[in-house]
């Protein structure tokens, strides 16, 4: 059966999210794990390829693991100039359902619009799947995107040893999805992607749809501070080099001196902090933490990070310790293209759908993917702001909105080629 | 062969004290481990007796497992009014030899000097080793003495039960170390102590004995503070109740409204603390943290208990976290006894030591035995301050030096009683 106007399947796509959510699935309330290239991630990869080939999609893999899912255009010229849709179904450990998955899944979604109606798009319609976007067992996250971007060498990628001291590539041959197509080699004309919030503003403010016009650049640093480890009860305050005052002072400076001044726009998170030896008679030899700044503004973010690097500077002379930084991640902030996020705006405005502009303070594939195409991003409602967990939820009626301001996006950008062709 | 004047064999006592730090004894570089109770604790205690016998002491073991070995006087009356000396023979874990060890068998040293000449003292001289002192595996810690002088009933000390699950009496009958004395059954007339210093005092001023003339209050908590998990990219600063900032601010406040206003007698560490989920991008939901608050004056004491106190109401109202604390520990400050203290001053000037009156920032049995004793402490000097650590050392002159400032106390406080006398 097929109608003419591609139409979304809202009970297919609810269905499959349902189905990749129970691969990984731990006890009752655990959530799933699929961490990147393990046999859980082979399972939900699996799963996905076996419905991309269900849609006839032409189903390639590259080199780093990227998967995508080719829906071809009605002509050559349509076949060259693709519109890609694209996250990741990779987990971190007990996650909820919906973080990457309800991207790929609505862009099959998508897919099947066009299947259900017997029709070849006028552009191709790549649906992709990201490597290790979550960058749980191997640094840095985002990885997939980000060598199809051309912004990683793929050798040190598959290089890059996890968490667990097996190398990368070693995991992608042995879950079988060491492809042989060269990263970047479908360079798509456009890049969208569907995903939920992960933050509370859309659902505080009554709204079903984030227009996502920019994303926040992200300044990830590990810190670690060499005190002297000293009996608490016998060392008189001007003996002491105690490595968790330290560690204690940077956490108040960032959100007395750098988050709170700056009115909104710089967020600074302290998410893991460790003392050593720990315990409660004596003054921490050692503190590491982790440092977290973002901002949607580069020039704020360079000025956040040289704040906390002069105050490390004082703070070391004047406690007497020694003070190491790391940099894990940094990635400036990422304008989306205007065009696109105009798009989706004017598609939840036909669909009655109250929307709002707002930054990605998250990091996405998307913002890998920026720098090779247009790209903009869809949100959709996270309830109470929460992810990365198994309470997170977004409603099912709240899903099918984003997925169907998806669809409309690209039935307006499939409607400016010509060469849409009924199928054979 | 025997002298007529009691004197040190420091030979034997520095050979005592490396024996007994060999019992429990890891791999090179770990020191020894003989927690409370356990079978290297046993075989500690084992080693402690069969020395007590071959001196000719009359061992007696109390129903909380502390050991005493009574040398006994001349006289029936001289019995009735005993010296004690005492510390303890446990250890924490990975500890140096000589945390109490040194001052249990400096008391052996003196009852081997009268041993030595021949002599009976003229009033009985007991050497004790009080069980739990570290409270490693049960709390409190200084549990035997405690017991011992009245401060915990005997019943509820035995029904502790440790970080193991097993109880306290049950280990110790295991161990066969569950005396038939009453505790407090061997009424001091007196009680002195000699440790290391555990602090960097003494060394930092070439001092070679601490006359410590009292002991510091110790007022030990636990505070968990009850916040939000939320993404750290995500979440707005007005939407966060950030329980790791929350801990830090803590932290930070002790360190600059406690204890540096104080102008040195207020001590405040936060030596333990804990994120969770402890996740570089998550908003901490719970951070769990001890705080560790000394002064030598109780007043002063509740007066930075009532500032945290306060300031923990006003945090938890201004970010909206809830604020549990938990109280693990609680002493008084104790003084000294005065007579005794000068004698040991006395003692030093004597033999020629430089000394110096001193505080205890440290808990030890001293304290209890305070309780119901005149009671003192001697200090020698800690290299660098260590403790609790395979690094804890004191030379052996300086160990000798405090052994024999020991002796010379006990020597003049027994010489004003009449009825020493020739041994048969």
């Amino acid at each position: 059966m097929s109608s003419s106007i591609p139409t979304l399947d809202a009970q297919a796509l609810l269905a499959q999210v349902r189905a990749l959510g129970e691969v990984g699935s731990g006890a009752p309330g655990d959530g799933r794990t699929r961490i990147a290239l393990t046999d859980a991630d082979r399972a939900g990869r699996d799963l996905l390829v076996q419905w991309m080939r269900e849609l006839g999609l032409d189903v390639r893999v590259d080199r780093i693991g990227n998967i995508f899912g080719v829906l071809h255009a009605a002509t050559h010229e349509g076949d060259r100039q693709p519109l890609m849709i694209g996250s990741h179904i990779d987990t971190v450990r007990n996650a909820g359902a919906l973080d990457g998955c309800y991207g790929v899944l609505s862009g099959l979604a998508v897919a099947r619009a066009w299947r259900a109606a017997g029709l070849a798009p006028s552009r191709a319609i790549v649906v992709a799947a990201f490597t290790n976007e979550e960058g749980v067992r191997f640094q840095p996250d985002m990885m997939g995107s980000l060598v199809y971007a051309g912004g990683m060498a793929l050798q040190a990628a598959l290089d890059v040893v996890g968490i667990d001291g097996v190398r990368l590539g070693d995991e992608l041959a042995r879950i079988a999805y060491a492809g042989e197509l060269e990263p970047g080699a479908i360079a798509p004309l456009e890049y969208l992607e569907l995903h939920i919030e992960q933050g509370p503003i859309l659902e505080a403010e009554g709204q079903s749809i984030g227009v996502v016009e920019n994303l926040q650049g992200i300044s990830w640093q590990k810190i670690t501070v060499h005190g002297t480890a000293n009996h608490a009860g016998t060392t008189p305050l001007r003996l002491r080099h105690d490595a968790g005052y330290a560690a204690a002072a940077v956490v108040a400076f960032l959100r007395e001196h750098v988050a709170a001044p700056s009115g909104g726009t710089t967020l600074a998170t302290v998410g893991s902090l460790r003392f050593e030896p720990d315990v409660i008679n004596v003054i921490a030899r050692k503190a590491t933490f982790t440092v977290d700044l973002r901002d949607p503004d580069e020039q704020r973010l360079q000025a956040a990070e040289r704040r906390l690097g002069d105050f490390l500077v004082e703070l070391a002379q004047r406690e007497g310790v020694e003070i190491e930084t790391e940099r894990l991640a940094r990635y400036e902030p990422v304008v989306f293209d205007a065009g696109l996020a105009a798009e989706i705006e004017a598609a939840a405005v036909r669909l009655g759908y109250a929307s709002r502009r707002m930054t990605s303070g998250a990091g996405h594939d998307a913002q890998m993917m920026a720098r090779i195409a247009p790209a903009a991003m869809i949100f959709v409602p996270s309830r109470a702001g929460i992810s990365h967990n198994p309470r997170e939820h977004t409603d099912d009626a709240q899903l099918v909105q984003g997925a169907q301001v998806l669809l409309e996006v690209v039935r307006r950008r499939l409607a400016n080629v010509q060469g849409e062709g009924r199928l054979c």
